[in-house]
């Protein structure tokens, strides 16, 4: 059973990720590190106690649809209503509007707990906390005052309605119409598919976020619109209303996360006796859609990567549990009666360390991300944007390699189980299951890393990421000037791998700027893979700095692990003409 | 919907694995090129139009336990009996007992076949056609009399009976246990566990090979016997008389092959008002049990690694008709109109012919061993002990190397789906799912490697591993004098793996000849992965010379990929060390 990882997540945010020397600063005002240490126990209290013991039933029950009604897993409506009781919807939420305005570190350090424990839990109010800042970015002060306290407190819980069947990746495809009504209205009809949490029982009220297109609205993605449509309308008190002409008319079969209801709804098909056309408002301007759904969409990203660091800290966990329990054969390392437990085993410690160390590694470069958001928001003038640039230059690597991450060790954690791991009420299965979406949805990791290669390596200038590296840099020297015991030869192999990166990220930037746009994009998985890997070591590193128990993992990590950079630059660098050429033939004739 | 390989399978059995010269040669007697290719056409069409319809309902519906009987899906009894009447079991039998006594790469090529269309359906013949080696080679005539012929045509199905709950991939805990009865048979009692198809409907009888101990048996596996139980017994003239005292108890809930009954068997109970005791009879000697199941062990474990083939190829050729039909985007490589078949992204580009890659370096090592059993069985003295070894060397490779490859390209396949992916009605998550047990079952995969560096690297005295080495460099040569245009630096790239590949294999030799297991056994799964890698691009290359047309995939395997061997070298000959110093930490106190 899953035990939230409450101090490694602690060191992580405080002396990897840079939150403790921010406090020490004052940088978040009042905030101070009894409060962030209160806040993440009890966080991992709710997540080990009440959220970890529900994942089974739901995973096994699933949410079930019934007259356009859906019903959540058994005790988990209750579950979700103790949860926004205990205030963590609310946690980064608006101050303003009832939120405790507390730095995303902590929303995502919070998120992590809920996602280990049940996966299928956390994806929903991810959900509504993207809903929340796009409304309080770009809605109305009247939208604003009606909608976003019920938001934030978790009364009434937010939808994003993107894909189409036709329009996924692409949403220049995108079909669904809004017309204005006149009165400041606006109908909308089309189907959506993909709506996690469209239907559900959790609460009185959703809160649909819809992209549409205005009558005359221009082609592709700058003619589209965003609109906040209610499930029920809602008084000028605050009172439910009449039901909107909204359903959910089916939920996806899915390989894992059961208990999250993946909706195609039907927005203004009169269904239920609803007058036809869902009544929805205008969130920003006209045709700026994509603009304020990109708000939520940055958000969501980070939240989806902490789902990938959160099943391989659950696998990870489970698999060391398994593999000191269960035994088998001899080992050299074993004094004991019987057969050796099998975590003696070098080949079984082999994958347990790779899980640990490729988690660790994830979770660093997501809360680095957090940590960026936070300071760009505090910050003043250039720092400020530095924070930005820093931020978007990695969010793709906490959205794509945190869920690679996510389903290789989740894959490991089977394997550990030998046969067990085969067997549905083990558990290890459950989470390679889930996993597999993390990758896909909000934009899949090949679309993350082409976003990587091209829209982040040319930040400030296409100088931010040299900066960034060189950053790294100074953890290899302070690793080679430590004179801490056990570091092997970690400094050579971080010198070595942010060689790589730099070679590989100057190759990709000059590709860029000849115009290669095809090249550079046949490189850009394997440049995330490698950047996210030489980040992670700098991490580790800097983690075996601050405490000295943690250094034979980042040795382990560098002397195993880190070598991989290599063949990654030459895939970069080298790999453009070979797959060009042999990509003819995949292509039906 | 899977279409068999046939073209694919046929070309890399001769011209890769070595089956045309040895057919030129006379190698199989009378066997020629129109029998296997007739033969291969014949499997495909079988395969694509009977088994592959039937893969979807196998999974859906699953095997069901009911008052000790097992039900198969619906048609699939019907589909086993059609199999069986087509001559599909008995193709590599041996002829004295009506098999058609063909070579191992063909049973293996039509193996693949059943596997890539229902994985489910594919493991059950193979645990009878182990069970026909192992007591053609070890079993008394009157047994194989009464026995041997039933199995070879499939009218009856054998079982392997090995595991128990505390005797896993170390069999020195086994506990099932056989009292002579003074008549020449024996009372088994013990319970059986992850005994695939030990109970179904589709044969009338049931043969149970199973592991016990006798009462004055050595501890540990030198005193393990190996028994003959049938489900029912059988009279002198083959007539089924009275069941005998094994039952299932209870199927497993399992991640994938759903239509596969995976049982807990219970012998000696009583159950059903059974005599207490199974019948059993003795299979070679007693004590020597092991040694039997050995035989049909190393069968096992190759037709394990055609799962991870046929697995990999199903979800290869459904990742290309997918990303040839679904559009999304603008490519610079599309002059159509519309967005773009995703087909013509280098990124999904990248995923399909990573896919391709793998799934035919895995066919041509598997299929390679295979070769090497069947001139094993015809050659003479030291050509025979040579393609012995050969034949031993690959077979971890076969097992291990490629079912990782039937997760790795399977979980590629969801990738390239999309969303898509993640709906179980696509069928991409099946194979996901379906692809993870390969892995664990007939010894896991780090077993597999640690077999390999410990009893594999030792053959001819240290030296067949360099030979097969020197074979392999021989290619390298070939490429490099070819003048074939389109090879690029494969040549360079081959070597350079080779050379890593050969440093490493003395470095483990080295390690092992000094005592040094564990520190060899940390390597041992790098180094399975690094053999099979560069072997792997040795036979792309090969391929590639036969047939110009193959050369890109060539090219983009050793441009992209092959590079991985150095990392691999790295962490063998320099991983052990870090390894054993992070790895006391996951030990509980």
């Amino acid at each position: 059973m899953y035990r939230a990882a409450v101090e490694d997540i602690a060191f992580t945010l405080k002396r990897v990720a840079g939150l403790k020397p921010a406090l020490d600063a004052g940088t978040f005002g009042d905030l101070g590190e009894d409060l962030v240490d209160a806040i993440l126990a009890e966080a991992g209290r709710f997540a080990t106690d009440e959220v970890a013991p529900l994942y089974k039933i739901g995973d096994e029950h699933g949410a079930v649809l019934k007259d356009a009604a859906v019903t959540t897993p058994p005790g988990w409506k209750e579950l979700y209503r103790r949860w926004i009781d205990g205030g963590w919807n609310a946690l980064s939420g608006p101050e303003e509007f009832g939120g405790q305005g507390l730095p995303t570190m902590l929303a995502v350090a919070a998120l992590e707990m809920w996602n280990s424990a049940a996966m299928a839990f956390g994806i929903g109010p991810t959900l509504t906390m993207g809903a929340v800042e796009a409304l309080d970015k770009h809605a109305s002060e009247a939208l604003k005052a009606k909608y976003l306290a019920k938001l934030v407190s978790g009364e009434w819980m937010g939808t994003m309605n993107l894909t189409e069947p036709q329009a996924g990746s692409d949403l220049n495809a995108l079909r669904a119409r809004a017309e204005p009504v006149g009165d400041g209205t606006y109908r909308i009809f089309g189907q959506k598919i993909f709506i996690t949490y469209g239907e559900h029982d959790f609460t009185d009220n959703i809160i649909h976020l819809v992209l549409a297109r205005l009558p005359d609205a221009p082609a592709g993605t700058r003619g589209i619109s965003l609109f906040l449509v209610p499930k029920f309308l809602v008084g000028d008190d605050g009172s439910l209303g009449a039901r909107n002409d909204v359903f959910c008319s089916g939920l996806e079969h899915k390989l894992g996360i059961h208990a999250s209801p993946t909706c195609t709804m039907i927005y203004g098909d009169g269904f239920g006796g609803a007058a036809p056309g869902a009544i929805g408002w205008l969130i920003g301007e006209e045709n700026k859609g994509l603009a304020c759904m990109f708000t939520m969409m940055n958000n969501a990203r980070l939240a989806v990567g902490m789902q990938g660091v959160a099943v391989a800290e659950t696998a990870t966990q489970k698999a060391i549990a398994y593999a000191n329990e269960r035994r088998q054969g001899k080992a050299a390392g074993y004094g004991g009666a019987g057969m050796a437990p099998i975590v003696h085993h070098p080949d079984v410690q082999r994958n347990l360390l790779t899980m640990q160390a490729l988690t660790q590694i994830a979770r660093a470069i997501s809360y680095s991300c957090a940590h960026a958001i936070d300071r760009a928001r505090v910050a003043g003038g250039e720092a400020a944007a530095n924070w930005r640039d820093r931020a978007n230059l990695l969010t793709p690597l906490a959205k794509a390699f945190s869920t690679d991450v996510g389903v290789e060790v989740a894959s490991l954690g089977v394997q550990v189980h030998g046969g067990m791991g085969f067997i549905e009420e083990t558990g290890a299965a459950a989470l390679y299951r889930d996993a597999r979406i993390a990758p896909i949805y909000e934009g899949t990791n090949g679309i993350q890393a082409i976003d990587l290669v091209a829209r982040k390596l040319p930040l400030g200038g296409g100088e931010h990421v040299h900066r960034y590296i060189a950053e790294l840099k100074a953890v290899a020297d302070a690793v080679r000037i430590s004179n801490v015991e056990g570091f092997g030869r970690t400094a050579d192999a971080l010198d070595q791998a942010l060689d790589d990166l730099t070679e590989a990220t100057r190759f990709l930037q000059k590709l860029m700027a000849d115009g290669h746009l095809d090249a550079a994009q046949a490189g850009a998985t394997p440049y995330l893979r490698l950047i996210s890997l030489a980040a992670g070591g700098a991490y580790l590193a800097q983690g075996g700095l601050a405490d000295h128990s943690r250094v034979p993992l980042c040795r382990f990590f560098a002397e195993n692990l880190l070598g991989e950079t290599r063949a990654l630059k030459e895939r970069v660098t080298g790999g453009a003409e070979s797959l060009a050429a042999a990509g003819k033939a995949l292509i039906s004739a």
